[in-house]
């Protein structure tokens, strides 16, 4: 499977970004719309103070039918009680009107700062004509909905005579409970609802659920799919996994490009009791900030690793079965260090991927989860980000 | 309830520290001994690979009794296999010959790098000819004992005509679980071991097991506690909570002094489910990187706070019960952001403190939790580390 080299929307979609004037400069709106109904599903955040966003996209999402999604940034519409849900209708309103299209088939995001009302009017205003300036190419919609990301992600995929496209964005308050901060995943294969459903959810547990920028989970997360079948049937087993393939190599781009990132970090875990505690325990790796820190450094510190997976105390962890490997080279087995070359494993963490395989020797669970390196990037950001 | 002005070790203990040749430079091994037998207790990280001197501490301490504590800094006996315990034994000989002492009546700690053995010839070298230079100030035996910890740390307080001094590091790598990272208290009340150790496991509960200064848990993490009796009899209930008070406050300069910590971040949960839900909100508050950074840049960001307490979603947090308080202003109350002076609450954060208080209103469990900023300092010390 491989990522087509340049992203594109599949049949009967496509998107528009603009600035409508809610950030001083750049695109803070965006819409993506198919000409036909999709077939469409869709997991949030788990997080207790979700966005108006949220609460209404959970409801729209049961008509398992979407013609259009509209994305702001800057401001998420968190923490705005009864006015922040009438502000997200109003943008579905808007969309619906624009596009002629059913209220109900238009799915709304924010995202941006917590707690502070939308400029509806504003929104409302930008909607206005954006259906004359609709393109092809998703990278256009992957623009408007930024926020600290340092660059828009898109990628497309074939299954068949289909496509698949994620645009995404990313980069802090990342640690998704089903979801991943804001994914939208375009495809013409035809696929019926439920199955489109259960797909998503099991394509996002083994990639946007298993990614954590800085183990903050936000409230915005929401990751929609869409299926306008105008490609007509494809074999169902390759676009589950195509999907799977496509949702993992979104992940990785989100994690690389985490606030402050300048690695990918990796942790394999093999050989778990469960693959319940392989999830937890690459979890807590990916979640260190020794860990982080480290790959940052670009140090085989294998104490911290040891730390990491020993924390996870509720596990079955022991240290005698335990095999340790950084980037491919083993380093700890036996109870004791490796003696391998340092310079050299120093030089493949120095290149953009930390690699962590754990074999607990201790059952069959295995698990995958993606981070990145905690650098000053990620403290600068995050201490001068002020809320008003 | 107050410190002393000035640390002092309680009657009948005493202390020195010195550079015995492990670091180039600034002491690295310290002794503590009282001058009569000791009732003793301790508890131990629950990391599950814990470093040989926890192993062989959890033996020790089953007798009940101490009459000495060695420490050395810069290496940390973890991840070295059976020549570790053996190592760590020999520490335990060289103090047992050089004061006269049983073998099984003194207990070891190390601090320092993961996975290197010990240079225990240097060790014993060291300890040879210390009990000549045995001082009466705690700060003495507290500097030996330092690794990123910027300034020694050791307090007293008073219990009647006995005195509770503790002697603690910190920094990193510290989320403890059972204990923190190395904290000694000497006592010379008198107080049988199973009080002894009851009373301990109390005072760590509410202190040292409720600090994170990045959610890491040590495999070295030890608190030790010996009761000389020298003071006699003291009055049972003052003394646990004296202990209680003194444990806290040395939790919060181990908090404020976390690596590139500028900051003591406080997180004083009340009206949850249960005590339990109350403990893990507060965890989840301090260790959030983004209300970390939040403290760093001193921002009243209300939308972090939400997304911390939020993403406890196991948890009884409904958003319409929740009043939020950011150093004893009202921020957050009936579902939307209060209207409250932020340059005031700016100047409040910019002060050292950050206290974020949270009722849920759903219960009568309430805790505390103790944490510190996030800042490049952090990144700077742990990237920079380097494990060989």
């Amino acid at each position: 499977m491989k990522l087509h080299e340049r992203a594109i929307l599949p049949k009967g979609f496509k998107c528009a970004s603009r600035n409508c004037g809610i950030k001083e400069e750049g695109r803070d709106l965006s819409v993506f719309c198919s000409e036909v109904r999709a077939n469409a599903a869709g997991v949030f955040t788990k997080n207790k103070f979700p966005g108006a966003p949220v609460i209404l996209g959970r409801e729209i999402i049961k008509n398992g039918a979407l013609r259009a999604i509209i994305v702001n940034s800057r401001v998420s519409n968190v923490g705005t009680g009864v006015r922040g849900i009438e502000n997200a209708r109003r943008m579905a309103i808007a969309v619906s009107e624009e596009f002629g299209v059913p209220e109900n088939e238009v799915i709304m995001s924010s995202t941006g700062v917590i707690g502070k009302q939308l400029p509806i009017e504003i929104i409302e205003n930008g909607v206005r004509g954006i259906s004359e300036i609709l393109e092809a190419d998703p990278v256009v919609g992957a623009k408007g909905i930024m926020t600290t990301d340092t660059y828009p992600k898109a990628i497309s995929v074939s299954v068949d005579e289909a496509v698949i496209t994620i645009v995404g964005k990313g980069a802090g308050m990342i640690e998704p409970n089903m979801a991943t901060m804001l994914v939208y995943i375009f495809t013409d294969a035809e696929i019926e609802t439920p199955v489109l459903d259960e797909m998503l959810r099991d394509a996002v547990r083994d990639s946007f659920n298993m990614l954590s920028v800085d183990t903050d989970t936000s409230t915005s997360d929401t990751c929609v799919i869409m299926a306008n079948g105008l490609a007509g049937r494809v074999d169902e087993g390759q676009f589950r996994e195509t999907l799977e393939f496509a949702c993992i190599e979104m992940t990785k781009m989100l994690a690389r490009d985490g606030e402050g990132a300048t690695k990918l970090l990796l942790a394999n875990i093999s050989g778990a009791r469960t693959e319940e505690e392989a999830r937890f325990i690459a979890k807590a790796i990916i979640n260190s900030p020794l860990v982080k820190t480290m790959a940052y450094g670009a140090d085989p510190n294998i104490g911290r690793v040891l730390m990491a997976v020993g924390k996870c105390t509720d596990c079955d962890v022991r240290p005698e079965k335990i095999e340790i490997r950084i980037n491919n080279t083993l380093v700890y087995a036996n109870e004791s260090r490796v003696n391998f070359d340092e310079a050299e494993v120093r030089k493949l963490l120095g290149s953009g991927n930390v690699e962590i395989a754990v074999n607990l020797n201790a059952g069959l669970g295995c698990g995958t989860a993606y981070g990145c390196d905690l650098t000053e990037g990620y403290i600068k950001e995050n201490a001068a980000y002020y809320s008003s």
